[in-house]
């Protein structure tokens, strides 16, 4: 390995791939070897993204391109499905993997009601790391293959975790209300999508059967050791960027109690920043950025808590995190090439 | 009481007010007559709002002009707090009068908690009719003083009335999630609505204490006469006009059952639409209509029914709900005046 | 004819077609018939436009669909280059026409070069009367086939017709900055309205090639019988309706001059509204309405007056004006169905 | 002068303010040691802007505090007016100053009418450098006080110099059109800046009365050595970030010449992108970048050279301008911390 990493990024026509490059372009020790496309294979980056200035001339290569000897890690922005297939080709040909897709997050099982694909490489999943660092950090290091978490997985993991760990809030019957940006729903334009359509629009999608709830069941299960039930429903409002989740769980606590064990578990976290007690995220100040900023508060008139979290979904929701794993499965300092600092306006 | 009645419109240089006017704009058989501001008072509608066209050349008078003999019925369209000691006078003067603001709304006890006033005419409490048509339409004819509902109960307790009343949802236990345009925070200018501030912004706020959560419980409980618990949280999204609620609440019925009750409690409302099963509304089709637009889904998983609602903040969730109980009070076809499609782009 | 006029849509799932439906809701005196669609024929108009509700159990159907007998006028909102071949078989159905693109607007020889395409029924340019109302009333009352303006021309137009007319601006080297919310580029999803790659973007397009261009010139030099030329160049911004052009001319003459003359020209027109001397029209007043807001400047240091006119691209810049020209052809009154007052927020 | 160069921010709870902070984030070697406000004065810097994290406890002081001995060199991004009686006192105390405001940008007798004020220290304004490092890079280097240019000077500025040096275009007569987003009005709140009126609104301002517009002309004068006569009318559009101006100037010469003639004036700066030959730049590709993005087109009809330049207005128009004096000031690498790839979504 040289003493710049060489990095391939797959999927670099897309939105979190887009996103990788802008944040690797600020990175100390990564060199962009490999970009790959779909359809726009053949083209300048710099046709497709002419804001990613430091890369205008890498030419988009095919997705079967050979690797090896090119790159030492592949970060994997492909649409779901895809990855399944080609990460097990590329960690053959040693290199480590960054999926950024949600193909090696859940049991085999699990993929043919929530994907919609039979899991074509198992034997993988087992070996992949959840690489939600603040939770994961000792598993991430080291590792061969990193499932990256998908971006509300992200934020309800962090909102939760340390309340379902430490007993403060009741484990069934949690209820998550999100709410995203369209960038979440990817570069292709579709009606969804137009601008006309979005603007002003504030709607609920796929009640019930977004993939994304077996994954936070999961994570929360596996963090706290405690089998959780959770409902999920997430919302497209008028935004570019940004998620936040607002949770809602039964307590008989204080908002003071809850507030603490959320504090003490991000002491150290360079990355989560959590608001004084009763005070609430907004996903605007977390734009660009690979923060997540967590805000509790309580309704003592019903015993319910809401603990709501905000996360770039492109930065600390996809890319930002998928450096993040980079750093440390290469040892280096966790926030190396990731902002703290937003640009929210 | 002329063949077309006078109104007046107090508050003509906020949101509502505005509205009112754009909406009386098209009205057959109502006279804009006197209209009122604070600040503002002795400027011309049309520097306020140039695209009030049919009035521009109205002068806005002061709260305290004198309205006996010039108008038949009042909007009141103030900051809550006003029209609890106006109303009175205007009642008094014999006119009839449309509050849209919260000040008749609650019992009297409950103004300090919420409301943060003491209330200076409980008298009149008794007498208030809570205006929202689709519930209540044969208390609001012949009624004196019509408390016009606010945005999110007036779409809360569409969407869950006819389930509470069924007994297909647990009455305790309701969990709202509300979404809003930033119309809802006023026309005066402050760091929450400025443009830069907003644009990219979702927030919730007020958590546990917003004033209409004792409303909703309030509406639930006498359309349906059974008691409810409910905790309410909303947020602030980048739109300018728009409310959506989504209600979550614990069933054991399925979701035909559900959408049954849902279609058949509005079979002949001219102003609720009801999805299909599984359909969830858009806050932007609604806009610029009087439409309140339900849709519900069900997670079998977790038993939990999500009922959401959209409804324009400022139509069916302020003037154009005002006019329709107008219209009621006066014996008017309800929907006189009131558009059923919206301006969605 | 009935006592309604029957009308018929085609092109019904774009647009200027749902905008001509949202207005023809609110006309006294026309009854929608017939509304035809491309790709979506077959489908219920409410599952394309759900806000469209008193049209929602219409079917699309065909564009090849018999009208005779049906209805007795068409508004043809169709892609460029479709009416120059249908409107010939509705006329001679004797149906009345009113064409939303640009097929009759132009010279034969213009199209090739501006449109791209031989026009196909040239016998009817010279019967076709260009619909402009403040400009061309009398000819539009009666006429068979009218070409219904562009955006960009009628503002333009409605904006310098008086000044070049009274030789008050010079009339070469006119320039014509304009701006155009994305529902001009029509309801087709492409990367272009993508909503992320709209969301604070600010470009010019089609410098020089804009198929507009000679459209203001015919009809600045029509209406005041001088030889004009024009530099014309949009821009595309971020809001979904709305046109506003900047024009720049050398003029000799003061403000109140220029002022004086665009107030005298537009006395009685119900849908202009000049602005006072200095004031700057707005886009998002007039968004929703069928008025178009002139305002009238002087930069003395140069001798330039810069003339601003701003309309709703779908309202007066289309629909509004296409239904302003039936009340015109039919001998009605001019703003039946069309609002003076907007929905600007 | 320690290794780090500690820098105050004077305006620090204003937008040009915090997007330096932002910037001076990623900076190798400066410190910020100072940061003063107004009324704000006394609060965490955490508190004004959250998403500021690296200076989140940094306290806001007086603009009184004395900086010397603390700070090295003074950005001072205040209200115009402000900074004419300030700077020269900290010159006095020996710091360097980079001016923000336009105190320093005209010569004395221009203030009254462009500025309203008398200048209170006219002998300082020979001694300022004009800090647009691509046209006056050598006088930069090395000077006391800096006045940072205007964000529409700078983009009119890059995008005519070369054509008028080369003589391509007629000096006389050019005219400017400008698109900014509304965070150029600043952080305050007031009615023109309100989400609701903002969104969906474009109107020109100031037409003939811009403080820009002499800046603009006297920066052409004296890059090109010939006097021009300008006529700039800005507008605001519904966009955060973003300044995009449209010049218009009349031409003998080929698209290809006008081309060439950028190209190869920009051919080693490292902050101007000059697009291909027609291609226009977009305002939103800039976003969160010090580029400068420029593109030339031509109305062969009419010889109008239409050449359009793109600035993010808080970045290459303010704050990362700033810093790119700040860097030739101090002979570091003129593209210290100062980003060539923006966040445009």
């Amino acid at each position: 390995m040289s003493e710049n990493v060489q990095v391939a990024v797959y999927g670099a026509s897309g939105y979190s791939g887009a996103e990788l490059l802008r944040l690797l372009a600020g990175h100390p020790q990564s060199e962009v070897a490999l970009v790959t496309a779909g359809e726009r294979a053949g083209q300048r980056l710099g046709d497709v993204f002419p804001h990613l200035a430091p890369f205008a001339n890498m030419l988009l290569e095919s997705v079967d391109t050979d690797p090896a000897g090119r790159a030492d890690l592949a970060f994997l922005a492909l649409p779901h499905g895809r990855s399944s297939t080609l990460a097990p080709k590329l960690l053959d040909a040693d290199l480590r993997v960054v999926d950024l897709a949600g193909d090696f997050r859940l049991p085999a099982e699990a993929y043919p009601q929530w994907y919609g694909f039979d899991h074509p490489s198992p034997e993988w999943l087992g070996k992949a790391v959840y690489g939600l660092p603040e939770l994961f950090a000792k598993d991430v290091a080291g590792a061969d293959l990193v499932a990256n978490p998908g971006c509300y997985p992200t934020a309800a993991a962090l909102a939760l975790v340390p309340l379902v760990r430490a007993g403060l809030i009741e484990p069934a019957g949690i209820l998550i209300d999100a709410k995203s940006g369209v960038s979440g729903a990817g570069a292709k334009p579709t009606a969804t999508v137009h601008y006309a359509h979005t603007e002003g629009s504030v709607r609920p999608y796929r009640v019930g059967t977004h993939q994304h709830t077996p994954e936070i069941e999961l994570v929360l299960d596996r963090a706290s050791g405690v089998a959780t039930s959770v409902t999920f429903v997430p919302h497209l409002v008028p935004a570019v960027r940004g998620v936040l989740v607002t949770c809602y769980a039964r307590t008989g606590f204080s908002l003071d109690e809850l507030h603490a064990a959320l504090v003490a578990a991000y002491d150290t976290a360079p990355f989560v920043r959590v608001l004084a007690a009763g005070e609430m995220p907004d996903a605007k100040r977390v734009t660009g950025s690979n923060v997540c900023e967590i805000g509790v508060g309580l309704d003592a008139r019903t015993g319910t808590a809401v603990v709501a979290a905000a996360v770039d979904n492109l930065v600390k929701g996809a890319a930002g995190q998928a450096i993040q794993n980079l750093n440390l499965l290469l040892g280096w300092p966790e926030d190396w090439g990731l902002p703290v600092h937003g640009t929210p306006w």
